[in-house]
């Protein structure tokens, strides 16, 4: 059998090498498109936005009470209280046609435009009304107390959101806020998913002896999915160099796709025609065989002219966990977005039992999750990377790091969810 | 101005309430749907899933190497390698025809099915051809090594996923593992929102002085679809009990919705229209009127039958803090699943700079978090509720417990992020 030359290389390095070569900013300029903000979210902006006005464009109450001129009140107190005239009552939504003078005050609602004259609210709580035109205020309020400025949520001309970032419904309801209905933001990538091996039948297919069904491309897309991506489901390739020439072909010359993954066999044969096929599509081909990331050790990262294009083993497990390492990052980058590993949801636990790990290589070890007496338990699943129902039983993962033998039972880990 | 008597309730308690009153099979029972595996990442499967086969369904290896009979290889070392009869290689895909006898091996590839007779896989690395039909060996293998037994992954019978479990990728890819193209899930609970408030104005109409557009729909819009509900836009509803009671009536006779939210206007004036309106809508109406929560003090929870019905604050900080304490577990809990708020996303920052707290509440702080030498602080925002920007600077939020006083510059906190 023939033993090729392993470049094997750490993810970290994987990814600054696929950041020098790939060139961003071609593919995320020619992607963009208009969406409504009902449909913007998570969605990753294209533009940034800058407020056209004031927001709320008008000085408004935060409370129920009255608004005054906050210098008539002060010095009144429980035991000294000052008496005003009550002009009227702000109607909500309507821009109250009367002046606050000296000794006056006007009713107000939380929301209410504040009347001219007026610089502050007292809340109805430290007020009785003496008749119908007059009131007792028992305690002194500062000029601006519970009001919001015309200008004081967004300025006319303030940037209030900036390209790249990932829309959240806070966002979203701002830019109603300001009348914004449409947003520019950057296109899903859209991932071609391969699979490869003469063993592999698509899932609908009952499979004969010695075939078994394509489980990696299903998992696959929904990971892509769950990153925003747009999975595109080839077809399954059998080991023949022509036939994946030929799928691959089809993606690139009809950029059909940002991303191709090709997934499935995981023998050596296969993974020596996915190599072959890579290096004669186009500069500069193959950047990176071998990944020192156990399981997920033999993995392909090509580049064919700006196309990505990853071979992923053919293990269930090994697949999900490079797919997660370095598929998922890049697919935020193609939509013009960041991407920070810290941020994805990880809980801290005590680890059940030892873990052993080589050194040299990240260890990705399956654990089961568990609470008991208000604390998190963290207890690996030992199986082979073969097992999909290893990644079921799973609650998430726990990183070994390069430099590091094992784990001892006991040990603080965080768990990485999914 | 009328003195509402506030029922204030801690947010454990309302949801203990809902849980109480609720019937929830009720309501699940109903809204079940069959949908492809391929749309099903993140839907909450309706059915336990039994496996109806053996998977893989064959003996498999998960090297690339030999096959042969264990015992035949027990003895074979550097020193002193055993050589064995190269009989033939496995086809991918294909169910060997010839069997291994006593010191015989058979080439075979990752993922080829073991020919009858062998019972482990020697990897090619501890291997060297002789010639074309004799093989050197120089290390044993025992039983069962580098092979996925036929029942391994999945046994017939065995259940792979429990009704009530939200699919994630490896799910997914497992149903397609055993031939399942589609699943029984729940349907996602439609939510109605409505706002309220004569001040409010849908966002595309220019406001006229005194007048706001609408935030909370959109937030609390993005903010249904984010827990997987489907969001329905209902109107803006202007301070008039009819108004309000019609629409209401419209989502509730017609079964339109399985929860409502009302939302937008803040002054005490609207809040008693929606207080007046759920007490006549039907039994047993509302259940809490205030929730001792900082900000989103003036919150109604009402039940109308067995549909769910919320008055949020119109302050558009506090709609959406409530909104993910009390309406985002139930949207889980209505299409079967669980919500564990322990298992959302949180990172663990310094406090920077003091933060003082009201004891009897649970006090939310929004915060920016920042990273400085690998370390994560938290920056406490201090605006208003009022303001919609302070949401669109704050990474996430900290939660101060009710019997804790203020928290300190320096101590550590959980931040729960957005």
């Amino acid at each position: 059998m023939p033993r090729p030359l392993f470049k094997v290389c750490p993810p970290d390095e994987v990814i600054c090498l696929l950041r020098k070569h790939l060139n961003l900013k071609e593919i995320t300029g020619n992607r963009m498109e208009t969406v409504s903000i009902k449909a913007s979210l998570d969605r990753i902006l294209a533009e940034d936005v800058v407020s056209p006005l004031n927001l709320p464009g008008f000085t408004r109450s935060t409370m129920d009470g009255y608004a005054l001129r906050a210098e008539d009140s002060f010095g009144a107190s429980e035991n000294l209280p000052s008496y005003f005239k009550i002009i009227g009552e702000v109607k909500m939504g309507e821009q109250p046609k009367f002046r606050v003078n000296s000794g006056e005050v006007v009713k107000i609602s939380t929301g209410g435009m504040l009347p001219e004259g007026a610089n502050a609210v007292i809340m109805w709580e430290y007020t009785s009304p003496v008749d119908n035109s007059t009131l007792e205020l028992r305690r002194p309020v500062a000029p601006g107390e519970n009001i919001i400025q015309e200008d004081e949520d967004l300025k006319k001309g303030e940037t209030l959101l900036v390209a790249g970032h990932k829309l959240r419904p806070q966002d979203i309801g701002a830019l109603a806020g300001i009348g914004k209905m449409e947003v520019k933001v950057f296109k899903k990538p859209r991932v071609a998913i391969i699979s490869t091996g003469n063993e592999i039948v698509p899932p609908q297919v009952k499979p004969q002896r010695g075939e078994i069904r394509d489980i990696n491309s299903y998992t696959l897309g929904a990971g892509v999915k769950m990153a925003q991506g747009i999975p595109l489901y080839g077809g399954i390739i059998k080991d023949e160099v022509n036939d994946l020439e030929g799928e691959l072909r089809k993606f690139l010359e009809e950029d059909k796709a940002e991303i191709i993954i090709i997934s499935g066999g995981s023998s050596l044969g296969t993974r020596d025609i996915t190599v072959e096929v890579l290096g004669k599509l186009g500069e500069p081909g193959v950047l990176v065989h071998g990944v020192a990331v156990k399981p997920g050790k033999p993995t392909i990262v090509a580049l064919v002219g700006n196309k990505p294009i990853f071979g992923l083993p053919g293990h269930p497990v090994s697949a999900m966990i490079i797919f997660n390492l370095l598929v998922r990052p890049l697919i935020s980058w193609l939509q013009g977005g960041d991407y920070n590993e810290d941020f994805s949801p990880k809980i801290e636990a005590e680890l059940v039992g030892n873990v052993a790990s080589d050194p040299g290589k990240e260890d990705y070890v399956r654990v089961i999750l568990y609470q008991e007496n208000g604390k998190y338990y963290a207890k690996p699943i030992l199986g082979k990377s073969g097992l999909i129902s290893t990644l079921v039983r799973a609650s998430g993962l726990i990183k070994i790091g390069t430099n590091v033998e094992g784990l001892k039972s006991g040990s603080k880990v965080m768990v990485e969810l999914f």
